[in-house]
């Protein structure tokens, strides 16, 4: 069948997962039974476990599911940890089921794929070898990729059942208390994990700094937590945070930072209490920077920034530009360390951050969200998950969930390098384009038509170009040439969610 | 059938209500599968409805379940306003099940059970003339008492079912997020609301205060709220934390208070890193103030306080002598205006508190708790339920769930008025003998036989008067006389779980 966003997804693939293909971004007021774990009481003393080799031998059994959580990003020590002694004792047909996969985890899951530790995967993305791989067919099944709102859907409603989580942490006390705040490899926000310490049946803490008891503030609570483990250390502190707070001096991506800047001042939802996700990266730290001065100057304030978190925002909050930060990761150390100085940045869980199936997120109340696309079309669904040759290489993140903001904007060059980012159709599409209102380039904007109120009101801002979408391809198209068609085989190698849990397009094998 | 406290439970009772009789203090290590509630998804962008009796009309139908929380204490208003338009309505056969009843709620509640809008109650307690309706036989089914940590096992398990929880909030956001801690009725912690809250197919917010978007810190969240009710008051600041913190002049409870605290800085447990429950009441704040004292004297400093929380345990957390206060509930105004300024000062619900099916409980780790009771028998037994006369008038609270603590001391009056304490039979066993390891009262103490360290090391203190618990009560049984036998019907009237969900007493119809 084709489903509502001219995606062709096999029927048999809708047949053999149960998925429904994707209809809109409507999600209604369905009533949802939630699901709920199974707690294996205890009393105590204390949970602390000698190793991860007895806790895993413990814990995990062929054919169960496995998590982790990446809030220690490129720094990550646990999930090798983890997955090392995993690989090494045998186990058989794991599901992994982290809220995403970073570069340090995929050598060692390409190797868990290859010895049949882990056919099932599902995850926010994934890159480099591990995306390789898995667009080459090493997985058995189709690897299913979920936004953070979309996992946390899953688990509350039992699409994902969790076996076991291995939750690291930069402290904890003998009981499982833990936050994300405090020690050496302190990464702030605990959000994406604490979905996990929720629904998990077994949950297992992996810190370095066993804290005496009782630790607090307890983002993990000692009621979700069966193990303690406590290890030399649970992550590099300088690749937590790496690289996410540089200001661009990039001359392209201070002129499209400066251009979304002047789309979102000039649109309805800038005024006295608004609300915004700007990520990060260079172009979205600019905007930020830009958005402060707009701010100063037309003494606006905002009610809330959302999102993942960086030091610029933080800053915002410092000056009373903000009023909350609703924080479900942080991207630097800034942003890390400032969360328990400051009760104005309070940490919120994937659901409460993005969920459709819930009684309210945080995304529902967002005015205004800047997302990035490797790659958009002239329908204006994003392609954040494959490249240009076809290979998986990004992560659906919170991009579904934020797109559903009043004004969702794309920022993206034109082009990069020889490849052209806007084109007549994305490889994969991830964001389906009824949920993007504008797309921000170097050369001008172009409003999704079904917006003309903001055609209307963007018309009037002087010095701002406005171009068709269409025009805007075929700008691109000019630099750059048309792009060879990609062959891929028949093979389907991964599923893409909507949030909403309906399939928005499946990946094919690459064919080399 | 006998069970292990040797009460009659008549087997039809536990037919009908699927019961096993009490058998062991100790939980043991089951498995359990929890339950989660019916969520119903919605975006927003606001939750607030205009009244409560609108709120009623859309949540409520015959048969069902519904709860609130006792924070408010004497000076709630919201349980009377939404049970005024629950009775009003003519709806039928409803279950209570608050996590306890206060004076303030008993006259409605007996007009509420006339009527026939409740059929079933199950609580922490009540007293009054609630209590003495029900001990009449008022109420068509058995009343059942759980402490509150068997209020959050049986709600985690599905044997209490809520389907609305009406919680009054000191504050709100228009989407629910909400604190206990700012506002004109601030109570502090929101720790037995919290349960209600998370399981809850429906949440009902009642507040006087309708806060900016988003409302932080957000003990209940959003995405766990389905309506929001402003009203003009949601209590009575001045009777929120009444009479709490007076601290006695009482000679009798000063002597009971020295004594406790002797027995407590004699024994094993008093050194650097022990944790305590003192509760409320005089005899425990003057508790609370001699044990300052030796701590100072002593140099020794607690991990952390535990339980229902009082402005000289805050005194205690500000002088560094505890490390941690563990807060389910506030005492009074002191308590509940700290907890916002001291990050130290933990926000728990009542499953981290008490309950005895999860991962570990606070009580799991306490060293000595202090516990009143109405009456205590030389089996150790303790009643805090029936009067006297055999009329309901108290509540389990955290009796059973504290008392499990290594060191657990019941300090109570030898005789009061002309009523002994200290009796050869409690009229209805609420805590088990097993669970309490000393008794102090005005004249001396007793100690659990099971507890020969204790005496062992008690004898040894100089001027300390150690008697067996018969010979104490002989003393109560010279000064006021053998009590005359209560008259009971054959009908029960209340079903008293232990924390564990077995039955530990039935408590009859009163004869007159």
């Amino acid at each position: 069948m084709k489903n509502n966003v001219n995606r062709e997804i096999p029927d048999q693939i809708l047949k053999d997962h149960n998925y429904e293909g994707f209809k809109t971004v409507d999600f209604g007021n369905p009533e949802i039974q939630r699901v709920a774990p199974k707690v294996t009481a205890q009393v105590g003393p204390s949970k602390v476990v000698e190793s991860i080799k007895k806790v895993v031998s413990e814990t995990v059994k062929d054919g169960m599911t496995i998590s982790f959580h990446h809030h220690f990003r490129e720094g990550d020590f646990v999930f090798n940890m983890v997955m090392r002694e995993i690989i090494d004792a045998g186990y058989k047909d794991l599901t992994l089921a982290p809220s995403s996969l970073t570069n340090v985890m995929n050598d060692i899951v390409v190797e868990a794929i290859q010895k049949g530790t882990v056919t099932n995967i599902t995850s926010s993305g994934m890159r480099g070898s591990l995306g390789d791989a898995v667009s080459h067919g090493a997985l058995k099944n189709p690897v299913i990729f979920r936004s953070h709102g979309g996992r946390a859907r899953a688990i509350e409603e039992g699409a994902v059942k969790i076996d076991v989580a291995f939750l690291g942490v930069p402290n904890a006390d003998e009981m499982g208390n833990a936050n994300g705040m405090n020690g050496d490899a302190a990464f702030g926000s605990l959000g994406y994990a604490l979905i996990d310490a929720q629904f998990a049946n077994k949950v297992v803490l992996v810190t370095d700094s066993l804290m005496p008891y009782p630790n607090t503030p307890a983002s993990i609570k000692q009621t979700q937590v069966d193990y303690v483990v406590k290890v030399d250390k649970v992550g590099d502190p300088d690749k937590i945070g790496s690289g996410a707070t540089r200001f661009t001096k990039d001359p392209k991506e201070l002129q499209i930072a400066e251009m979304v800047n002047d789309v979102i001042t000039h649109s309805p939802y800038f005024k006295d209490g608004f609300s915004f996700q700007t990520g990060s990266g260079g172009a979205a730290l600019a905007v930020t920077r830009f958005l402060r001065n707009s701010m100063i100057e037309n003494q606006i304030k905002a009610s809330f920034a959302l999102g993942g978190i960086t030091k610029p925002t933080v800053d915002l909050l410092n000056e009373g530009l903000v009023g909350r930060i609703m924080d479900v990761q942080d991207f630097d150390k800034g942003a890390a360390s400032s969360m328990k100085n400051d009760a104005n940045q309070q940490e919120i869980d994937a659901s409460w951050y993005a969920d459709p199936a819930n009684k309210g997120a945080m995304v529902d109340k967002l005015d205004v969200s800047i997302l990035s696309a490797l790659e958009i079309d002239t329908k204006f669904n994003v392609n954040v998950m494959s490249g240009s040759d076809g290979v998986i290489r990004g992560a659906i993140g919170g991009h579904q969930d934020a797109a559903t903001s009043k004004l969702t904007i794309i920022s993206a060059p034109l082009v990069r390098g020889r490849i052209a980012t806007i084109v007549p159709d994305v490889t994969t599409v991830i964001t389906p384009g009824d949920s993007i209102d504008v797309l921000v380039t170097e050369v001008g904007i172009a409003i999704n038509p079904k917006r003309q109120d903001l055609v209307d009101t963007l018309s009037k801002v002087p010095g701002l170009p406005i171009f068709t979408i269409e025009e805007l391809q075929q700008k691109a198209e000019k630099l750059v040439g048309k792009a060879q068609p990609l062959q891929f085989t028949d093979r389907v190698v991964a599923l893409a969610e909507y949030r909403d849990g309906t399939l928005i397009d499946v990946i094919k094998e690459v064919k080399d």
